[in-house]
């Protein structure tokens, strides 16, 4: 299975060490051969039609931070003469965590068009202006017929229905599963353990940053300030924190899920939502000394209602997590409540799920083509 | 798709209201019709090969006890003619609760031999000292090529690992998610949710009526025993509770969850297990101080040794459930710690399991025969 990995971040990075690490695995269980034929950062990117040595790819980035040095700056032995088919595209000048669009996107358009693959993998920065570059990446893809796996939300939670009919439309596969809950497969749960009940409504706790201070306010007392300087220190708070703040992180994979599990067809301007800045200590021990607790919980009700805002929860609710967890309690029609807890970011989490979307990929194109589980 | 409901009491009257309230439903959403063309209670049976009338089993056997009065004492109106091709078999006596093994054997041989079906769904009482009458049945069906789907957890706790090669030497598929969790897709989620990752250990409260004696000590301040006359007065422990109380009924799910999601090949004499008849108030109190709980958990960690014991766990973790919630959680390879919690009992939990069941298993037959999802 050939992948253009968009996107050499975090993500990707924890993406290619996972598939080094498993290689025998993976071929000896799902009888796939996952290799990386083209891959772009923000400065460049590297093609090798006949997959690029993972190992190295790394450590060009490591040396160099960006994969454009890949075939032009390393020493290259006698052994990795295979890799010199490799071609190389540098950007003269560009930020890393600030693509060019235009620049990325016409390379995007380039390497979609010239190099053969069964995947793109969209793995760009999240943005939820206006969902780019990873949008403009996601329908090149889909034009030219590649399915595509996208771990950045933003391009779904502005535009999921168009994307979904658009793929549909073209004979592509959209997937999407480290979008919401990172590792833990949220979307999966909901979609196929459930065959033959169906899911009334649900509420989730999807924003781990969040969560993260309203549980330090409640356990340790911190004021509002002092737990997001606390979530900072510690790594689970960008330096702009708005996004997961304002609560626009969670509405937006609340749009990922109703679609995906309610089969709405809805995208960020469906649902209402307030972040947590007016929630004040004060108001968390006031609920505290009844039991509660105050949780951003995003949620589409019965009536397909979709909202995301800070709710007061008993305690002893399996939904009631703290720290950086992510949960969500789905109230089904004949098995009751049933809630699902775990991480809910990480780079190498989100890189499993990438990994399981390529999975489930290959396993639906066999079935489509009407053969068996052929190995490629 | 043709199927014998094997055990009438309240998972099999559930599964019959599950069918008639989600009749348009099935059809729609999967493409499948269910019809129940012979049942057996402890009582007799009744067969009719186009499709029994559900709404008047269910009405027979609330009126005389048993299905076998399907068609006799039935006061059969104009409307009702179509089901006069039913045939009956009565015994001449038995106990509702107490299933004549022989007679429900040879029973359930002559239908299994006698009526085309697709599928038998054994849903018998537990037995966990030699697993019958499910375990006969299920051999049956084997031996005569028909897929089964048991909630009947005393086979698979005997002899799963035989039955699993059994069904597959065979050609057939063995189906029991409704052993563990009830209605909350545990198996699933560790099967079907985690492709690409590894589960490397797992530990769980797999027993409602122990979680909800130990969790009515802890809040309530009951002794063992006042706790225990207390959830017999709720109805979540039977007159003779030492399946649950001993541990014996978490172990069986266990050696189900070890077979299945592990790969293990082992049954009930690998698992040590030890019950919670020795743990005080004291000791319940004694770990409250330290913000710990006392639950019985069911465990298979990274050495694959598997046991049920009363154990100390953080009060803040996500597996710390109370009442008769069930919950487990999984350590994955690359997505860190996930948990599933809900219902783990129920009649019409249970009885969903079943319908999820049924709809894999003609997915599956329709992938097996190499055709698409026709309807039937």
């Amino acid at each position: 299975m050939r992948i253009i990995l968009v996107g050499f971040g975090v993500v990707g990075q924890n993406l290619v060490k996972l598939l080094l690490s498993r290689t025998d695995d993976i071929y000896a269980r799902y009888g796939m051969k996952p290799r990386i034929v083209a891959t772009l950062d923000s400065k460049g990117a590297v093609v090798c039609p006949s997959g690029l040595n993972l190992q190295r790819l790394l450590e060009v980035k490591r040396v160099y931070g960006t994969v454009a040095a890949y075939d032009d700056r390393y020493e290259v032995g006698e052994q990795e003469k295979q890799y010199m088919d490799s071609t190389s595209l540098e950007v003269s000048s560009s930020d890393d965590d600030d693509y060019n669009n235009n620049n990325n996107n016409n390379r995007v358009e380039e390497i979609v068009r010239s190099v053969d693959a069964e995947v793109l993998v969209e793995a760009t920065p999240t943005n939820l202006k206006d969902g780019e570059p990873g949008l403009s990446n996601i329908i090149t893809a889909i034009k030219h017929g590649k399915n595509i796996i996208t771990v950045n939300k933003g391009p779904l939670a502005l535009a999921m229905p168009s994307l979904l009919e658009l793929a549909e439309y073209n004979g592509v596969i959209l997937r999407f599963s480290g979008t919401v809950g990172g590792g833990t497969p949220i979307l999966e749960f909901a979609k196929h353990c459930l065959k033959g009940d169906r899911i009334l409504s649900f509420k989730g706790i999807l924003n781990g940053t969040t969560n993260y201070i309203l549980s330090m306010m409640e356990e340790e007392g911190f004021t509002f300030d002092e737990a997001l300087n606390d979530a900072r220190g510690k790594g689970y708070a960008e330096a702009d924190p708005s996004l997961d703040i304002d609560g626009l992180d969670a509405a937006a994979k609340l749009v990922i899920m109703a679609n995906w599990i309610m089969d709405l067809k809805i995208t960020m301007r469906d649902v209402r939502f307030k972040g947590i800045r007016d929630v004040s200590l004060n108001d968390i021990l006031e609920a505290k000394k009844h039991g509660k607790v105050i949780k951003l919980i995003a949620s589409c009700d019965e009536s397909r209602r979709l909202s995301v805002e800070p709710m007061l929860i008993d305690k002893g609710e399996p939904l009631c997590v703290n720290g950086t967890l992510n949960a969500v309690t789905f109230k089904s029609e004949h098995s009751g409540e049933l809630t699902v807890i775990g991480k809910g970011a990480g780079g190498m989490e989100t890189a499993s799920a990438i990994l399981r979307d390529l999975i489930e990929v290959r396993e639906t194109m066999s079935i489509g083509m009407g053969v068996g589980l052929g190995r490629s």
